[in-house]
């Protein structure tokens, strides 16, 4: 099973990649194929000093979403419509949405998008593509530091049963995570809202990287 | 310290009852003051069995509210503004808002009103009420189960500092519920959210009375 990461050379694309491509193959994407190697190359190197072999290369955006079974939208909300808008490709195509729309003003609050959620603009933007809500509280700093596994759970949402079930394994194979079903796409609206509070909770009690657990 | 419920012959507030009112003085507000008067000697038994003193009357809402220091809003969100109406005297004092304005559809969805979220609905129906979000996503189960310690997160937001460190004192002294900062008033948004999400979580994964906590 091939992932390819749109955004892959943002801190969250790259945290993804050390933690996901010592188990699938990744093609880390990128505006810029250059910096996609570049990216790539280091995680290979990273993963050594743990005695783990990574699987990834670097590649243009397009090039992750044609080579992707999977393919993860790693990029900040702000950049979401006019990445999507220079790709083509995605049908048929898994496509992981962990992206929240939040701004930070005296404090973080979530902004979504007439749609109700970046994951329901992405559904609109991409016909046939099987979108799946999944990984929007997971701090870079969680998936970039090997030392540490990361033990929160993650919330999924979907409208393909099929496609949800796949990244659920995904999600429950990586680290310590443990994936919950959180019901159809609409969901997402809910889940993108945890991660602006997250932010709040760790700035208003000096806590960093803040995850969540369901008890 | 004296706590109103308003609210208080729900499963909420007579949850709340049952685990507050060994410790403080509650008024327990209902609508018909006769059902405070029986949930609240209901109360009186209930904690004799567990070997605990329970202080607390039944009165009707108004008198809740003049009684109380604090006034706990024990509601659900389509009765709020109606119950608020008919009630005065709630300048000064501390209102804690637990409400969800929230919808069960084919799965449980969020539905702010115009404000923003309930808590802002409250502020702007009861001017000078010091309001504070509390205690949104506990099920009135967990409240009501004596023979289980409450063990999660309760974010708390505010924007009476003030007040708002007196209710995470409340929150810190209740079971083994943890009081986290989570900001200003307007982050109830994002707090009001979790609720409904909790619900489907619960109702997706076959759980019950799910928790939150952060990690």
């Amino acid at each position: 099973m091939k992932i390819g990461i749109v955004g892959g050379t943002g801190d969250i694309g790259e945290g993804m990649c050390r933690r996901l491509s010592s188990r699938y193959e990744i093609v880390l994407g990128s505006r810029d194929a250059e910096k996609a190697i570049t990216t790539s190359e280091c995680t290979v190197e990273f993963l050594k000093k743990y005695g783990l072999k990574s699987c990834c290369y670097g590649v243009s955006n397009q090039e992750a979403v044609n080579a992707g079974d999977i393919v993860i939208l790693a990029v900040p909300f702000k950049h979401l419509e006019s990445t999507l808008s220079g790709l083509s490709g995605f049908e048929g195509k898994i496509v992981v949405s962990p992206v929240n729309p939040m701004e930070k003003r005296d404090f973080f609050t979530i902004v979504p998008p007439p749609e109700g959620s970046a994951a329901l603009l992405v559904k609109k933007l991409l016909p046939g593509a099987r979108v799946v809500t999944a990984f929007n509280t997971i701090a870079a700093n969680r998936w970039k530091d090997l030392d540490v596994e990361i033990d929160v759970a993650v919330p999924v949402c979907s409208d393909d049963a099929d496609a949800k079930s796949v990244i659920m394994d995904l999600v429950n194979g990586t680290s310590m995570l443990k994936a919950y079903d959180a019901g159809p796409l609409a969901v997402s609206a809910m889940i993108e809202s945890l991660t602006p509070l997250l932010l709040n909770i760790a700035r208003y009690n000096k806590m960093h990287d803040v995850g969540i657990k369901f008890v």
